[in-house]
Parts: C-alpha cells; sequence; structure tokens
C-alpha cells in the first residue's frame, strides 16, 4: 500500500495513521524479537512470552517452623494433663515398628515421607521414655499439615508464573527463580541511532575546550534524546555531528540503517538551504510525513529507510535546496533482504526535539516492547493566563502546576521553541487540540504531569519580581526541607496582581512609595485592598546603573538616561526597577521620548545585564549581583528593599514554614551577604500592610 | 552514644529511631559523597550540587527565522503600498555608510552587531535597487527584537540551572549542556553487598544444572534485594552462597565491609541452631536491633560492623547456638580510620525479605542520595475481608486491587511470608497498625500502590473456580489487549458469593444442579436470586481421579474414595469438583467419615495434582489437564461445563469485551483445546439465568 504525504503541517492523527501504518505494511508495528538473558540481568525489562512454573515452590513439604516432624494422628489424645510421648526416630518404617515417630526439623527442612504435620519446639518437652530413648512430649493435639509448607503451596509446576508483555520488577525474578528459571525470554531492547546534523553545531566538549563563537549552536539534543531512549527501554547510538552535506549526511544513515531500527536524524528537517532530511529520506527510501500540525515541533518528518541502499542512492542527484519532489524515487516495498527502518526527522528547536520524542518515539519504543503509549498521571488545574493557540495545531503548553488557597493552578510557561529551560520547570503539559485557538484564563485543563503529586503538593508558587536571593532559597529550600520553590518572574506589580488572584503562595516586591519613601505598603493598600499580608524582608541591595566594563559612556547619575549618546534597556512595565527608573526621571524631568531604548523591554535583571554585555545597550537599570554576574560594571545609586509579600493564611502555613525558617539560618545569610550589592541585615524582618 | 537494643520485636518506629541514630552518630545519615560524571552517563542520577550557568542561552542574539536581519527603524515607514527598500550588505559600518542595510540569516545565525530585528523571508522581495545592488523590500514595519533570540532568552549565565538533590531527566541534560556544562556532580552510587547464608541454599543455576533435592531451597533472595538496590540507586554486589559456619559469615562480612558502603546479609536472622547473623554484628561491630514488630518480616537485624576489624574478630569465640549475650564486646565508636558500615540482618522468608529491603534499605539509599524515602502513590479502598493482625505488630497486608460497580475494592492475598507469588500479583499494600488487631470486612484502607492507578482502572476480577484457561485466558488479554485478569480461587460457589457481594466483575463456576443436570443455574438462582447474570461458557473439561503414574492402586470408579487403602485428598467446600464428588459419592451411599482423607483440602486442581505427586495421597478428584501437568495419570469418570457467571451490567461493559472477544479468537481456542481433556466446542455460547 502506498503513503505519500507531502503536505506540510498535517494533523497529528494524521501523521500517526500514515506512519503506522507504514510500519504495520513493514512489519514493524509489533515488537522487535526477544531474547533471554539471566535473571540477573532482567530486572525492568519486559517478558516477551508467557512464562510458566518449571518447579513446584516448595518442590517438597517443608517444615514452616523450628520444632519436631510428627504424624497428626498420633497426637489425638494429647491434652494438658494427659501428654502424648513421640519417640525421636531419624527413620521409621510403620511396617516394621509401631513407634510413635517424631523427628527435629528446622525452618525449611522436608518432612519425613511418614510424616503430615509440625509441632513447634516450644511447645514439646524432651523426655526419656520408659525403653531410655530420647522422646518428646505434647499437650495438644495437632491437625494435619499443621506448621507445614505444602509443595505448591506458592506455585505449582505448569503454573502461569507471569503473562508475557509484563515489566519485570525484583519480586518478580524472585517468582522465577524459585520456580524453576535461571533466565527469561524478553522483547530485545531496539536499537537507535541519534544523528545530529548542522554545520553551525558544535559539541559540549569542543565548546568547553575551544570556546563557542557567535552562530554555533552546542549540540545537546542528541544527549536529550539518548537519554529519552534509554528511559523507554532502547540502546541509543549517538552519531558524531555530521556536517550540512547531503552525501555526509546519506553516508551516515545507511551506516546507521544497517545496524539499527530506528534512526533519528536531528534537524535540517524544516525547509531551509541547508535542511536536507527530507532529501536524504527521500533517495534512500520513502518520504512518508513532511511537516505536522504540532507546536512546538512542526517541522517533523516520517519516514522509511531501505537498509540496503547502496547501489541505489549513488545514482542519485539530489540538489541541496530544491524543493521536495512530490513522489519517492521509487515506490518501497518491504523484502526480509531489504528491512525498512523507520527514520523520524526531529527538528532542531530543543523543545521541539523532546516533545518529538515524547509524541513519535516513545510510542514506538513502547510497542516494540509490548507496551501501550506511557500514560502520565494527569490531574485537572485551572489555567491562569490566557493561551492563543494556532488554529490549525495541536499545541503543546508547558506549565507549572501548584495548590494555592485549594485550588489546582496550571500556569503557562514560555512558549519559546528554543528554551529547554521551559522544559525543565514544566510540571506537566497541557494540549490545547486544534481548531479551538487557544483557552481562556479560568478554563479546566487536563495537565499531564512530569512530576509526582506530592512534589507539587509541596511546591511553593512565588511570582513577581526577579532577584538571584530566590535562586539561592530555591537552592537552600531543595538541600534542606522537601519544599521546593517555583518562581516566575513577572516584575512587582504582577505578583501583587497574581497575588490577588490567588495564584502564587507569595509575591516578591520592591515598589518604592514616592510619597512615603516606604516599600510596598501603599502598593498592597491600592492592589489587594481589606487583605491582611504580612511583609517579610528579604534582602537590601543596591539599584543603579549596569554598564559595560570600564563604563564607556561615563554614567554617573539617572539623568544620563537623557543623554543621546546612551542607548537604554528598560525593564517591563510593573517591574520595581522600572517604578524607581521612572520616580528618578520624573524628578529630574525627563520624559521616556527623550530615552532612546526606554521601550526595549526586559524581564529580569540578568537579562538587562545579558543585553548590556551583548553591546546592544548601554547601559539599563538593575542591582549590583547582576552586573557583577556577567562581569560588568555598575553605578549604584540607590539602596532598596526587597520584600516577601505573603498573606497571612500562608505566613502560618507548614507549607511555607521551612522557607521563612531560611531567613534566619546563618549558612544562608552568608551565601546571600556574599553576593555584592546585597544587605543582609534586614533579613527575615515582619510588617504588616 | 550508645544504643542497644536486644529486645525482641521492638515497634517499627523505635527500631528506625535507634538506626537512624546511630547512622547519624556515624555521619552516615546524609549523601556519602559526590563524583563527577559525564552528562552522557548523568540521566537518572542526582545532583549533589546546585548547577549554575556557565554560558547564556543562546549566547549571541541569533535569528528565530530564516529571512533578513534588518534595523528596525528602517522599517518604519513601510506599508503595504509604500514599501520599504533595503540594500543587502554583508559588511555595514554606519559611520561609513547611510545605506539601510539588509543581510540573509538562517535560523540560529548571529545578528550582525548593526541589527536588531529579523524579517521573515516570506514577507520580502528581491529586487535590484537604483544603484543596481540587490535589496529586499518589506511592506509592513518591524517592532525591534522581531524574530530575534535574544542572548540569555533561555538561560543568563550565572542563573540557577538545576538545584541539588534534582534526579536528572532527559531535558536536564540538555539545559546543562546549554549553559556551558559538560558533566556534573552527582551523589556516588551507594556500594551494597548482598550475602546470602544457609547451608540448605543451592543457587538457580545449580539447581537447573543438578536439579534440586528435598531441603535445598533455591537461593533468590539475593536476586531481589540486587534488584531493590539497583532500583533505588545502589550498586549492588551478589556474594557467592555462604554455608552456615559462623567463621565463613564472618570472612564475608568483613571482605564486605572493606569495599562496601550496606551489608545485607541473608538469613541466619533469627534464633534457631544455625542463625549466625546476630553473633557475626556482635563480633564484629554493634547489635542494634534484633526483632521488629512487623509482619512479615519479625527476625531483622540492624546493626553496625567496623570495617577493619581483621585483629579483633579473630580473637573471639561465639559458639553456633548460643544465645545472644547481651552487651557488645566492645563499645563501638566511629573513627575516620575505622569506619563503620550499616548492616541489616534480612530474614529468610521471600516476602519478609523484599519488604525488609521496602522499610529498611530503601530509605537509607533515598537518604544517601538526597532523597526523601520514596512515596508511593496511595488510593483509598474498601477491604473485602477481615484482616486479623497480631496486637503488637504493624502488619502489612499484600492485596489485590480492582474497581467493581463503582468502588474501589482491596481484597487481601494470602499472607505466608514464604509466598513469593502473593507479592508478584499483589497491586499494593494495606498497613494495619499496631494494636488495632486488624481490620474488618468493609473497612476504608489505605493501599501503597506498586502499580499505577490506569493498570488497576483496566483490570477484570474474576474470582470463583480456578481452570488452567483463566492462565491462558489472562496470557492472551496481556498479549492483545491492555486488560489485566485478576484472578482469585475460592471455588464455585465462592465467586457467587463474591459477585453477590460486588467484589468480581465475573465467577468462574462449575456447579451441577443433581436435579436437572444442568451447570450452575440454580445455584445462580438461591445464591443472586433476582439478577440477570450472563453465562458464558469457557469450556467443556473431562473430571475424574487424579492418580500417580500407573495407577498404582488401581481406581476405576468414584466408589473406590471408600476404599481403606486409598487416601484422598479433597477440594474445599464450596469447590464445583467437591459438590461434583459428594453428589457422586452420595448417589453411592458412601460417607465422609469413609473416606481417608477426606476432610484435606485444597484450593485447586493443580495443589490436588501436586499432593497426589508429592505421594502424600493416592488419588484426589480433579481434571485432566491437571494430571497431564504434574506427569500423572487420570481416570476419567465425568464430562462437565465450566462457565463464566457474569451480571448482565459487566457483560456489556468495554471493560470485559476484549476478554469475551478471545472466546472466538480462533488462536485461543487452538491453545486450549491443545490442552488434555478440554473441549472448545461449547466456548463462546451464552445463555441467561
Amino acid at each position: 500500500m502506498e503513503r505519500h504525504i507531502y503536505l506540510e503541517d498535517i494533523p497529528l492523527d494524521e501523521a500517526w495513521a500514515a506512519w503506522r501504518g507504514a510500519l504495520v505494511d513493514a512489519g514493524l508495528w509489533r515488537p522487535l524479537g526477544m531474547e533471554k538473558v539471566p535473571l540477573a540481568e532482567a530486572n525492568g525489562r519486559t517478558t516477551a512470552t508467557a512464562i510458566w512454573a518449571r518447579l513446584s515452590s516448595p518442590h517438597y513439604h517443608a517444615s514452616a517452623m523450628d520444632g519436631f516432624a510428627v504424624r497428626a494422628q498420633d497426637t489425638h489424645s494429647a491434652t494438658e494433663t494427659n501428654p502424648v510421648r513421640l519417640t525421636l526416630a531419624d527413620d521409621f518404617d510403620a511396617t516394621a515398628t509401631d513407634l510413635h515417630p517424631a523427628k527435629a526439623v528446622n525452618t525449611g527442612h522436608p518432612l519425613p515421607a511418614w510424616a503430615n504435620s509440625v509441632v513447634m519446639i516450644e511447645h514439646t518437652q524432651l523426655v526419656t521414655d520408659e525403653h531410655g530413648r530420647t522422646a518428646i512430649e505434647i499437650r495438644a493435639s495437632l491437625p494435619p499439615w499443621q506448621h507445614v509448607r505444602a509443595m505448591g503451596e506458592d506455585m505449582v509446576a505448569t503454573e502461569l508464573v507471569l503473562p508475557a508483555n509484563h515489566t519485570l520488577r525484583p519480586v518478580d525474578l524472585g517468582a522465577l527463580a524459585g520456580s524453576g528459571h535461571t533466565a527469561v525470554p524478553v522483547y530485545r531492547r531496539p536499537r537507535v541511532a541519534i544523528i545530529p546534523t548542522g554545520s553551525e553545531l558544535i559539541s559540549p566538549e569542543d565548546a568547553a575546550r575551544d570556546g563557542v563563537r557567535p552562530g554555533q549552536i552546542i549540540e545537546y539534543n542528541s544527549l536529550v534524546l539518548a537519554a529519552q531512549v534509554e528511559n523507554w527501554g532502547g540502546q541509543a547510538t549517538r552519531w558524531p555531528i555530521v556536517p550540512d552535506e547531503l552525501e555526509a549526511i546519506q553516508t551516515a544513515v545507511r551506516a546507521a540503517a544497517a545496524t539499527h531500527d530506528l534512526i533519528l536524524l536531528n534537524a535540517g528537517s524544516s525547509a531551509g538551504s541547508e535542511d536536507y532530511t527530507a532529501h536524504v529520506v527521500q533517495s534512500l527510501g520513502q518520504l512518508l510525513v513532511h511537516g505536522v500540525a504540532v507546536r512546538p515541533g512542526h517541522p517533523v518528518i516520517l519516514g522509511m529507510i531501505q537498509s540496503d541502499m547502496v547501489t541505489r542512492w549513488q545514482g542519485d542527484t539530489v540538489t541541496a535546496g530544491s524543493s521536495v519532489t512530490s513522489s519517492p524515487l521509487h515506490p518501497v516495498t518491504p523484502s526480509p533482504s531489504h528491512p525498512l527502518i523507520p527514520i523520524i526527522g526531529v527538528p532542531g528547536y530543543p523543545v521541539s526535539a523532546a516533545l518529538t520524542g515524547e509524541i513519535f518515539v516513545e510510542p514506538l519504543l513502547a510497542r516494540w516492547r509490548g507496551q501501550p503509549p506511557y500514560q502520565p498521571q494527569t490531574l485537572t488545574a485551572v489555567l491562569t493566563r490566557k493561551v492563543v493557540s494556532h488554529t490549525g495545531d495541536d499545541d503543546f503548553v508547558r506549565v507549572a502546576v501548584g495548590n494555592v488557597g485549594g485550588r489546582t493552578l496550571a500556569t503557562p510557561i514560555s512558549r519559546g521553541a528554543g528554551v529547554i529551560s521551559s522544559l525543565v520547570r514544566a510540571d506537566g503539559i497541557v494540549r490545547i487540540p486544534r481548531f479551538s485557538e487557544g483557552a481562556d484564563a479560568g478554563t479546566a485543563v487536563t495537565v499531564h504531569l512530569y512530576r509526582p503529586t506530592h512534589e507539587i503538593e509541596n511546591s511553593i508558587l512565588v511570582i513577581g519580581s526577579h532577584d538571584l536571593t530566590l535562586d539561592l532559597l530555591a537552592q537552600f529550600l531543595a538541600e534542606r526541607s522537601q519544599r521546593r520553590l517555583v518562581s516566575a518572574n513577572v516584575g512587582s506589580l504582577g505578583g501583587l496582581v497574581a497575588l490577588r488572584r490567588g495564584e502564587a503562595h507569595l509575591a516578591g516586591s520592591h515598589l518604592l512609595d514616592p510619597e512615603t519613601g516606604e516599600y510596598n505598603i501603599s502598593a498592597i493598600h491600592q492592589y489587594l485592598p481589606g487583605q491582611t499580608m504580612a511583609l517579610v524582608t528579604l534582602v537590601g541591595r543596591e539599584q543603579g546603573w549596569i554598564v559595560p566594563k570600564g563604563n564607556p559612556k561615563g554614567l554617573s547619575g539617572w539623568g544620563d538616561a537623557a543623554n543621546p549618546d546612551v542607548q537604554i534597556v528598560n525593564r517591563q512595565r510593573g517591574a520595581g526597577t522600572r517604578v524607581l527608573l521612572d520616580y528618578e526621571l520624573g524628578k529630574l524631568g525627563i520624559t521616556p521620548e527623550q530615552v532612546k531604548g526606554y521601550g526595549r523591554e526586559e524581564y529580569t535583571h540578568l537579562a538587562v545585564a545579558a543585553a548590556v554585555a551583548s553591546g546592544t545597550a548601554d547601559a539599563g537599570p538593575g542591582i549590583r549581583a547582576a552586573a557583577r554576574a556577567l562581569e560588568l560594571d555598575f553605578v549604584p545609586l540607590a539602596h532598596e528593599q526587597y520584600d516577601l509579600v505573603i498573606p497571612q493564611a500562608y505566613f502560618e502555613s507548614d507549607l511555607l514554614r521551612p522557607l521563612l525558617d531560611l531567613l534566619h539560618d546563618g549558612d544562608f545569610r552568608t551565601a546571600v551577604a556574599a553576593m555584592p550589592g546585597y544587605d543582609v541585615t534586614p533579613m527575615g524582618q515582619v510588617r504588616n500592610s
């Protein structure tokens, strides 16, 4: 059956259907094969067949106690006052003697053939009988099979021990060994080749040794994909970086196809002048899908490679940059001597690459070990912000999740496909289906979780102004407690708004009231009227201009913002630093129009510092620590107070206790004081709004 | 601080407190140390320190699209009708030329220093300007930083990338590489020695090669413990089996202490004549706890070994079998040159051993990698049967869990500590706290789950008579669907009672009505009055006597049960086979008193066959397949019908659909027909009660 889909951006379910169909046709939509592995190496592997017991367990009638094996019928008349006497006998032949026998046994010892019960040693007395032989006395009758582990009590030979498709746990290995097995048939691990392509790529090792130039990109998608493959039961081979040359990529793919079950060709899957993946797949096999309507992830390629293509591909000429032709060179039909190897063109942006792994690689690897696709734990949460989605796409939105005031909240995280830290910080994924155009704030959504729920229950959500001290606080909390600090940077005012909307446990804020010179109180009265807030000072810090090394433009005061020769970078509206700058400029009578770069907004101190470091701005308002972090200079102009604004109920909660305790912890204070421009004297002081 | 607790069976929390205290004193209640591993080997490891970004990512302003880098301010006047023309220029010096420049860039390329925005290639037109130079035309103005991934957009150098105590996932490796790291400090894996002791033990490999004699026990606890240790982040060393000799065990423990962080000494932890563990611990260090009040698990030993005891232990003489003395030979104090190595005496019964791993080993290994103890997912379920617990013990009850009729049910599984298959089959554990004396049927209990909840939602609970066909059904279901068949064997009548109590989705039953010769209908009317049941025939099968090879006692009819020379084994009350036997004996006028062994009850056909195979019975009633499975002979006496009794609502449910479909599946019918004594002709026929 022919399946050629060259539409750009076909829907996810259609893409999967086409690919699954091709896999079925190629005989690849089933486990790839099995191997027998010793039990000691089988933990976590998946049984490829049912396993039936070879031996019974126990394989003999075993004493379950330390004591004496006896015949129950010999004890019938025993009572407290009228003990029965049983003579110790190692061998006993009922046809040769009329002895009432007993034999000492320890736990696990076999019962003699004549015995059918065990009396515990503590229920016997050693005596000498009338013939001078050693005997025991018993003062209660025994039922048959008392304290006996009967043959087959655990497992009977031929019984089912484990079904196929069962992922082996430690106790399963015990059951297999106990039922007579030394090895177990499991699905073999699929071999997955991961080929990074791109002349701009540099390995992390080369980058660390030689440094990294603008335009060079540190290649780490292969690390992420390889770890995903290992987690999903495959064996990953990471190829060295292949430059953007058609022949070099073809050579790598051919070599991989000869020895692997699946190929992940990373990047070059779009339609740019150096995007060869589609050409490579077409020249070596069959291109099934080019472009899937998912975000992030769009330029996914799905195809099949013939593993013995040596003679064929060399005869073809494909020009880099030419558009993909609308039919493959030859129709591809699977044959045993030319097996088909599935290939996925994985997009280059790291978030797209990781999600492509979850969406396309995981279900196939699961199928190859007889499992359904991974089902993450889910929970229902309320979306805190509106999500706007491209109408034709399934949109995979990363979210932070936390419980605030009895509600479970999902806050969308940065949506850039290049921001790997957004996946690192994500607690889960919300899938916005195509044609829904997004979801409004307040919508109940299903979150596919990346973390166990108890971690989410232990999450403290802080939204507001960013400060490096919050990173240190997160670090100390992780080391000292089971709490997890989840922070979102939206500026001081944004934090107070988040508190008002019940979306955070606390907010970091440094909003100066120009009237009173007090920090935060008047803003709280304005934005959180009638609510009791605890204001806990986190730190005092220096504000001023972040400038390049040597302060080349010679800034010395806020007024330099109006210098036409100075290009600044600003903070976003609602940031405490922006409020401070506006206040100081207002005092000097400077209007925004007079300030070059006033409209360029960054969301953190470090982002402002990064703008200055990159040379695209001459100065930006911020704190000394940010300047120091990027080895910039700093022009100090103000001292300010950075508070944690905490609703009274959370201030008194167990959840926040470890965080508040840290503000009085010597190690933490020392660590903060070591950062330049910070004053820990006021740390931990509490006011009420 | 001295801690010597030699009480038998101290409560679990006291045992843990004593042991934790000793670990704290020895400086061992914290991560053991760290090592730096390459990122490619760091998946699943736990960060030992916080990791801060070394590089920003991107480390330069990068184009986020294929297109042209421009200056946003040059595009201000562009409109649909009034395009702006920008000249292509690779190098541009604003002081030297008044060009409005543009430069072709691909995704990921660095922006030229003069540029601050990118226009997508599809929004441009190539033209030739008035000087004959190549230019682009743009018909809409651009804001600054459009389609630019600004330096530090993902991570800014010096920012926190990951906190300490974070278990690394694939995406984390990407974030580490992207922020300039090639390796990561992680906690080192604890080395755990697992020493099996016992002269009765035989390795699975030796058992498979040489066969296994009565009294020999296949040693597999070390397999289970090693796999547990690996799952919990440790490196396990499995010692060869050590015989029950004090010196041999001491030698093994000393060797292990010299090179490991934790020793698990398996068995010999009780107080029998060959139980050396307490002596060994005492002679080489300090015995902290001997006996913990948990079931299963009682004879747990907790102690500390001095890792350099060569000269000391050789001078001591401890007699095997002597009682444990009440104080250690020397008080043990930790010193850097004689570090203390924790040792756990693990009980020998496999369920006790595995639970000792969960209770005592896992929390320590978690602590050693900076983690809290594992928190299993829990759910609340209704206990289906009364559990009676020893009053002084914390009782860990294995349960099967399933959803039946909207209720989540927990059914206790066999409680024998020797029955490893009970842990294999368990869906979770219910902890009955000490002093509660158990829990009544109907009590809501918390189950600590061994399986994800979706597997439990896909569980089909069948309770009733056992048949080998159910094992095959379980096997086919596991291979063909996401359903899991969970079966409990309580006999035909027990199954109908379970249906009445809403504790199963279906029951396997073969209850003959002597009046009508019909199977099951009248029993259903009696036990499930007024309820509509679908009766689906699973299989027809032969019933008769299971006898030893060659039928030495020459049985030929049911009447042979009354032969005083014949010792039988029976099925339990309520089993269809028992009903059949009673019916046939009644017809012959034989009373139970005339039948030797009538009162010895087994719960499955295979258990009856095992009794015959072991020589403790001359015959037992059952099916041909059970006789064949254990290579016994069979005297056929009756044909009977084995039905699945299914409440109408479940008969029509999606849950049972895959199971019912299998009854019409050719492969399944062939597999059943291949078993001796089975007739698949009636399979799948449906009647209503």
